[in-house]
């Protein structure tokens, strides 16, 4: 179970990697049912990127994978190709969604948008230890 | 300008008065552009309600006025019925959205679901006080 | 036909009234195939209204009827409740939208949104007397 | 802040350039929340190309990016493939939406829609640099 104050410190990791980068970020955490807990835009981050954090993390515990991963399976060719197109525009296929695990099982996700792939990937994965 | 600091704020107001309530909320505030500062569903908060506290306070914004007010003008013959169909279904035309005011001019607002319409007005209330 | 000069014109006239009734308003001009021409926000106008707008001029045009007229034939127990929800959410039934006429033929429309509905009508039947 | 009479000058520069390639185009001008200032659609353009031009000026300001330089991040392969999923079809990852700078900071976006992506792209300039 993801409560509100876990998902307070996760944000709060991210923040703290966020603000390292250099790069403003919105910050999303769902929990087992793939909804939303809490949502954060620091200051300067992109608007656009609202809508795309918090479906990261959806994707990210609807198919119980980072979207990283998601990402490189559903390229032209591959065998995901096309996903994005289900669950009504809300499946994110590039980098900054994964997964939380508590002994062994997810039981939510981050999603991070506002940076560069790297960064935003970057950013989730520390928001993701702090849980 | 509502900043991060300031939604905080925001949100923290209306736990405490949600709890003084007894009655777990979701809390939503946006800026003046109508887009999401930020989010928190208050541990055993209705998941259907996280959609309706963002839409609350986007509409709020939205047409400056609270969602209270405007209810009461979109009933069945009066000026405003129908204005619920609108921009995409994010008119939200019952109590929980209020203005962010600052300096005589709505610079945001605030959107809060979970309880009934008066239990959500008074947290949005005690919200909008904090900014 | 709709030209963009006559939508320009019709838009200017909005505003003459808008201002003598000190309500900063949308402005959006449809041509007969319902399609917008043209739209303008006044400074200060609510950003809700820009949907609303557009969407009255659409209505108007799309059943070749001022929105208020379709309004009092859609309440509840009248012959058109319901129709709101055709359209993808794009019918609009209160004031604010009025067919542009030339030569007895409804050619296109336009629509106001940003103050009550009796100011919305009086603005939009200013604007299509420009045309 | 994009003001009314801000919007009207940048299309006005717009359809300059418009003419000057003898190509009409559907320009639209968003303010700081991503919010419509205004729309005109030249007479002879594309009536699909309303939609894409509001998007585009969109997406410009929810990214803070042009969208050609979008487009090319967000090809197979590249780091941001899919997020033209998200926003409810509002991104647009091609030429023609110019981000509106003030100060050096981005204050608005403007979008042109209907011709080639190059032509789109050299009116979108023309019309940015008349803010």
């Amino acid at each position: 179970m993801v409560k509100l104050e876990d998902a307070r410190r996760i944000i709060a990791a991210a923040e703290v990697k966020a603000k390292e980068l250099g790069q403003p970020m919105n910050i999303a955490v769902v929990d087992e049912g793939g909804n939303l807990v809490s949502h954060a835009r620091m200051d300067g981050a992109w608007i656009g990127s609202i809508d795309v954090s918090i479906n990261k993390a959806f994707t990210s515990r609807a198919f119980d994978i980072s979207t990283q991963a998601l990402g490189e399976n559903s390229q032209p060719g591959q065998q995901f190709y096309g996903i994005l197109t289900s669950n009504h525009g809300r499946v994110m296929v590039f980098a900054g969604g994964v997964p939380l695990t508590r002994d062994g099982r997810i039981v939510g996700a981050v999603g991070i948008s506002g940076g560069s792939g790297e960064q935003d990937q970057s950013v989730a994965e520390a928001a993701a230890a702090a849980f």
